[in-house]
Parts: structure tokens; sequence; C-alpha cells
């Protein structure tokens, strides 16, 4: 078995020492005489991984006690419509902070169900940057405003915590779709009223949802909202009203019980920030590649990258793959190349990356 | 390791063939250098594991050309509000048969979207039996017809596909939650309009829902359906319109090749016949236990029995699982005890049950 350098944006990489586990239990887990696969969700054996799973998110990102963490599915696309259907409540209008494709995507799923302000965009930039906080026109009583904080598709991350207590504001529930970027730095969760993401960048396999939701936003479903989906109805059932994703609940409990072997997340983002350093000190350094996002708001996770010369975009595709470097192709909408650096990939998986560009540039330039 | 026989109605046993073989490729699957769970659901590696699954579940089910295979999640709860989201169109009223507490608990979700008529039920039995279709009362212009064709608490398996045809009313589609008994039995695709079942009994792992549709009824969606949950954008992306349950599905895929060398549903129904033959033979003659479901309409996957002392219960339950035996415990709507012998389930384990079961009566009779 030889293992790649995998640079998926995602589903992606996730470490080997949670592999291995899963691989070893697969059969049996701990001595129960079955696999994780097949046990009741009622069950005690899967109850204490759930509970576990909860419990060491909650620690990792110090979740305040008057928050839900609910284990949902459908991911951050199916979330776009439920979120909205869940925290309109009895208000007309939601405010978007549109920032690259993602949240572009909410906005225009959201309009089903609310009228949609778009309190602040990048787009004349290309999605480049975030707009800076002072710029944004909130409406007058908007029922959240929604912000994707890390944009995987143009590589953008957000430089600030979008606390609107900053601007006066503190009233409006922050919505985050952090499907790319959590667990990947400190947040401060008590600055968010939601914080959601699909668990296949930095968590686990596809399939499962991450929701941690401040209490008092539970309980404002629209009629029409599946009870499948009503975070009341997910939260008053232990994330058990319909079957959860059981093995994606396990695999997630086994990365978060890697990143406390790590040190927590304060350790990985200093890793996440040596990771980023090093790619982006040699892109912008480079002469012959080049990144063209706003230093300021660079994605740590997502580096989306041009080669000047973009005839030889398929060379580099195809020797990057034969030295074990994969999936560097850039999304379609963007172009180029992206390496997706999420927690787990390692610094030495940055620097092989790094050290093969270098070398093609000087066989190339 | 020690594996048990584990009777549990959902997540179930799956064949130790599957799990050995997904525990053998957890990080290298066939030479890619990355596991199943790491791979972009967009890559060549992934869509070839997701093109061969749905070609064999259309093999196996006999699938006709008219008809889309959608790999989905939320399980069937979610389902009871998508499908209604997705089937309505432009009439007011579906019909409901209501034989358990699934297709109870799915009228009951379906009336945040339509006007539902009951056209059978059979509460009155307690749900031990399938109304006949003689007496099925539609209404005059239903968007569809419901059934649940096996119940997983209650016990009770439809004897007869739902072809209303044979009532004169072929041209209302018949949808069906077959959760826990799709594969297990040969049917006819083509007398259904919608046939959809949670993965977490018959396929793989919770989290993957799988999804039958004939073609025409695409393109029906409420404005309110989520697009994640619309058929016929799913049907349009190729089940990838949000990212799938890449695990799950592979699971299911190796599912599916299993019960191709199995001989396919033809081998594995008989065997299903077999299992049920010598479970529910052994509970008629055994003076000691009982099953309550109307001899025509008994499932032959989820078998809930009684002990006629059941006082003996806490013993029967400690003492089953001393011998390895496990997840025995009757659904608490019903109480008593529940076999569920899925298609995983050899005949060896139903044979060892039944050898307990007969030790037991004789120890305490």
């Amino acid at each position: 078995m030889s293992r790649v350098w995998n640079f998926s944006a995602g589903p992606a990489a996730l470490p080997e020492e949670v592999l291995r586990q899963a691989a070893d239990e697969m059969l049996d887990w701990q001595g129960s005489g079955m696999g994780v696969m097949e046990m009741s969700h009622r069950g005690k054996e899967f109850t204490s991984i759930a509970v576990q799973a909860e419990a060491d998110l909650r620690e990792l990102l110090a979740v305040p006690a008057d928050y839900r963490i609910l284990f949902m599915q459908g991911g951050a696309i199916a979330a776009n419509a439920i979120i909205p259907m869940n925290l309109i409540g009895g208000k007309r209008v939601a405010d978007y902070v549109v920032t690259g494709a993602w949240s572009q995507k909410s906005q225009k799923e959201a309009r089903k169900y609310a009228e949609v302000n778009i309190a602040a965009t990048s787009e004349a930039s290309d999605f480049t940057t975030v707009p800076p906080m002072a710029d944004w026109k909130l409406s007058a009583d908007p029922a959240y405003l929604f912000t994707c904080t890390n944009e995987t598709i143009s590589g953008v991350e957000y430089p600030f915590e979008p606390d609107l207590a900053r601007i006066g504001r503190g009233e409006v529930p922050v919505v985050a779709d952090m499907s790319s970027h959590i667990l990947s730095r400190v947040i401060d969760v008590s600055k968010y009223g939601l914080i959601f993401g699909g668990a296949q960048k930095n968590i686990g396999p596809a399939g499962l949802t991450i929701v941690i939701v401040r209490e008092d936003l539970l309980g404002r479903a629209m009629p029409h909202c599946p009870a499948a989906f009503d975070f009341r109805i997910v939260a008053e059932n232990a994330s058990m009203y319909n079957t959860p994703p059981t093995y994606g609940i396990y695999i997630a409990g086994l990365v978060f019980q890697w990143i406390k072997r790590q040190g927590g997340v304060a350790a990985l983002e200093a890793r996440n920030v040596a990771k980023a350093k090093l790619l982006y000190g040699f892109l912008d350094g480079s002469g012959f590649y080049e990144n063209r996002v706003d230093p300021a708001c660079r994605s740590r996770m997502n580096v989306p990258f041009f080669l000047k010369d973009e005839s030889l975009n398929d060379a580099f595709l195809a020797e990057s793959k034969a030295a074990g470097l994969t999936q560097l192709k850039g999304h379609k909408s963007v172009g180029g190349m992206r390496a997706s650096i999420y927690n787990a990939m390692p610094l030495a998986g940055v620097q092989a990356l790094v050290d093969f560009m270098r070398d093609f540039a000087a066989r190339k330039a």
C-alpha cells in the first residue's frame, strides 16, 4: 500500500490513525461482536459513541452550555433550505453576506422561504476578498445574518469573526457555514447563533452535517419544514428522531479524539498557519505561480493558484499525479489549480507539494 | 474476535465478506492511495463506484429503463415529507394505506403538504394484518397511493404487490416504503411509481436512502421543496447535486455485489422463506412463545414474538445475550421480543436462535 498526498477539496483526506482504527474495528467494535455500521442507533454501544463524539466536539470548540450540537444529514446544500425554514420564524427578511459561490448558492435557495437582503457582496472583486463589517448594510429587522466564513471554491476566508456587536447589531443572530474550516482555528462560538458544516472536509465522511445552534433559536420552524429537519425536534430527540448517519458520527468521533491528541484546535491552528505560510510564501515568491486572493483574506484551508503559463496546466496535473500529489485540479468555475490542506494534511504534505512545484517550475521556466 | 448473531432491526448486521473488504480497502482503494471516504465524489474513482452500484441495483431488481435510481439522504422519516413535496404536483389529495407505525407516521407528516385520505387501515387489528386491496377506498383523483410494504415494528408484510390495476385504478402511482424488505424478495418494479428505502436494514449503513422513481413523476416539486431533495434536480445531477453519502454508496455497492454472488434476489428470497419457515414454525409449535400477526401477512424480515409468561422476559434477554444472540428486545411500542432476520442473517443464525429458544423453554417451562 502506498498512500498519496490527497489535496481534494472534499470529501478529503482523513488522518491515517483514524482510518487504521476504523479498519481494525470494522467487524468487532471493542469486543461487542458487531461493527459500528451494524449497531442499533438506540443500543448502549452506539449511544456511548454518539455521546462521546458530542462531548469531544463540545470540548474542542468550547461550545457554551446554551448551545445544542445536532448530528444531521444533507450537507450544506440541504442546510441552505433547512436554515431559513427553521429560523425565519415570524420575520420577513434574512440578510446574507456573499463572498463566493457557496454563500451565493445559499442566498438563492433562501429566496424560496424569505425575502433576502444582500448585506454585502464581494462579487465585484470576483470573490477574492471579504467586505469589511463596517460596510455591511443590514436590514431593519432580519431573522438572521448568513455568512460563509470560508469559501472552498475561491479560497477566501474571513480574517475576523462576524461579531455583529462590533457594528451595534448584536441582537441579530449570525449563521455561519463553516463546512470547510470548522476545527481548523479557534473560534468564539458565543458570537454566533448557528454554526453548521458538512463533515466531508475537516471532520469525516460525507453524509453527516454538524449543527451547533443556540437554544433560543429552536422552535421557530415553518409549518412546511420536514420533521426530520426541524432543529427543535432533532434537539429534543438527541439527533435520533430519524436514524442518524451512525458510521459518520463514529468516524467524526475518532477525528475529534485525534484532534485532542494533537493538542486541540489551537495546536492545529498553529500547524495550519505554518502550512499556509509555507505554501503562500512559495507561491508569492515563485514568479511562476500566483494566488489572486486578497492577502488579508486568503484561506488557510483551500489554496487556489494559477500557473502564469496556463498552457502548462495539463503537464502540471499529470506530473504532480505521477509524483503522488493528487486532486490538485481547480474548481471548474475558477480554473487553474487548488490545494486543499485541511487538518488531516500534515506539513510534510505541503512541503512535498512545494518541492514538486519548485522542481516543475525550474524544469519548465 | 468473536462475532455475535445480531438481530437488530436496523442499523443491522452486514455480510462479513462486505465488512472484510471494506476493512481491507480502508486506507487504499484498489491502488488509488486513498480510502473511499477520502475521494472527491466527482473524481473518476468514486464515479466508477457509484456507477457500478447503480448498475448492480438496476440489474438485481430488474429496474425498467424509464425509472431513475437516486442515492439520497435522510432515511424514510425525511422521505415522509420529501415524497409529498415532490409528488403532490397540481393535485389536492394523497391516499395512504396504514398498516403499522411507519405508514401511520408517513400519513401524519404528509398532512403538512396535502389532504390525506386513509384508503385503508388495519389499526383495528392492532396492525397485525394488511387490508385486502378489494377493501381499499381510494379517493377520486389522488396524486399517489402510499404503502409501507413491510412494517418493521409490528412485523407485517404485504403478501401481495399493491398493483392498483387489479382494482381498476392503475392510473394512480403507487409509492412503497420498502426500507425493511427491499432486495429480500422478487418484485415487479413496473407496478410502482416510486420505491424508497433507508439503507440501514437490508442494504448498508444508515444515512443513505435509495429512491427508484418513474421518470414521469419527476418535475412536480412544490416551490418550498429544498433543491437538495427535489427528485428532478437530484436525477439531473446523477445524485450529485449535493455531496452524496459516498461511503454508504460504496458499502451498498459491496452488498449488491455480494447479493449477485449469492445468486441474486430470487436466491435470497428462497433463503429468506426457509429462515422464516424455520422461525415461525418453531414459534407456532412451541407452546411457550407466540407470534400474533395474521399468518398470511407475517414478515419474513421482522419477527416479533412474545413469551407467554412475560415475567421471563428479562431472563430471556440476559441469557440469549450471554449465548451470543443480541438485540432481541422488541420495539417499545409492541413489547416482547423481535428477531430481525434480513438478507445478511444466514439460516445458521436463525437455527442458533431456535436452538437457544428451545433450550430456554425446556429449562423454564
